[in-house]
């Protein structure tokens, strides 16, 4: 698939089907995973492919509680959105619904780690919340995420269950140097999956040379 | 492009020839960056798009010294690699060098920012450095480096002048509440550009349902 198709038709698909991904496909999209740029190369980042029945249900388990807690929060904010952009986050919603009951079903939960203990974190010393760490993970994650869009699989970007990140760690033996940092559920859509997205434009997300 | 196709040849590019990037391919990769997806679809990142003389110098006087600095801890890692690795890694700190003096001389600096206080940071209260506020901001960064790939434009991500944070808001009249992210200098290759890229595999990269 051409690059701009792929990203532009990328949206999150959270109603995935059982039917299991065939080997190469898989390869495929952890292959693409892999290709991503990280700070100095050292690719600080792992990811735990999780197949097995139960330990896909202990995930949905603990992952549901903060979805349902989620959705109150959202529906207040959406009191104050217009009546169209109400009704494609009422159906979002629903689809979050539907995953966090369904995703011991998807035939993969890519579970993201990272050691911070290997990268150089160039904003740990700002008064702010550091996000830098971020940079040598999250571009692997989106390489995956525009892989499964490419090979006609659904997936969305989660992390709800960073929350839980201990008994998560328990769950996949992931080392004490080690955490989480997004979980992405990956299957063939059950309805439409990919198609148009609804972003910002360049004029709100762009200004030259100053703020604007 | 193919998607993979870019992907597997999207290699840092350190040497950028000043040439100007036409107006319809800087729209291209800008809108590249704003198709990623965010958490909630709040789309909390913007960018500086810097292309003022005076800025990209200002830029480079601030970035210089952290590079030069970032350099002999690099050398004495390097003392343990393989020679064939030794010899590549020297090449790429001859890049950082020519990059470091020539970053004024660009015609794009893509500075990203990020607003944390309307982001959900779902690792906040972890015991250890968060990340999860760049789920929201490194697949845009993702986005655009595939896009200038595609492009035929050398680009890399850089983080170092995230030290610098309260100078380059100065300099680019950032609000108190936005941070930066990323530095990502872009320009037409002075040498071969973007090609073959050196990666640990899946083997090394991911395991089935516990660690390995």
């Amino acid at each position: 698939m051409e690059l701009y198709e792929a990203m532009s038709t990328l949206r999150a698909v959270r109603r995935l089907k059982p039917d299991p991904i065939p080997d190469d496909v898989q390869g495929r999209i952890l292959n693409a995973a892999t290709w991503a740029p990280t700070g100095g190369n050292v690719q600080p980042w792992r990811m735990v492919a999780v197949t097995d029945a139960d330990k896909k249900q202990t995930l949905e388990d603990l992952y549901r509680p903060y979805w349902e807690a989620y959705i109150p929060g959202y529906e207040s904010k959406m009191k104050n959105m217009p009546e169209e952009v109400q009704a494609s986050t009422n159906r979002a919603l629903d689809a979050g619904t539907y995953l966090a009951n369904h995703m011991h079903e998807v035939p993969l939960i890519a579970v993201f780690c990272f050691n911070p203990g290997i990268m150089t974190i160039t904003d740990i010393d700002q008064p702010r919340t550091s996000v830098v760490g971020g940079g040598s993970v999250y571009p692997a994650v989106q390489n995956f995420l525009l892989s499964c869009r490419n090979e006609g699989l659904g997936c969305v970007l989660t992390t709800l269950l960073c929350y839980e990140e201990p008994a998560v760690k328990e769950l996949l033996g992931i080392p004490e140097d080690w955490y989480t940092c997004a979980h992405v559920p990956v299957g063939y859509p059950v309805l439409g999956g990919h198609g148009s997205i609804s972003r910002r434009g360049i004029d709100e997300m762009v200004s030259f040379n100053s703020w604007r």
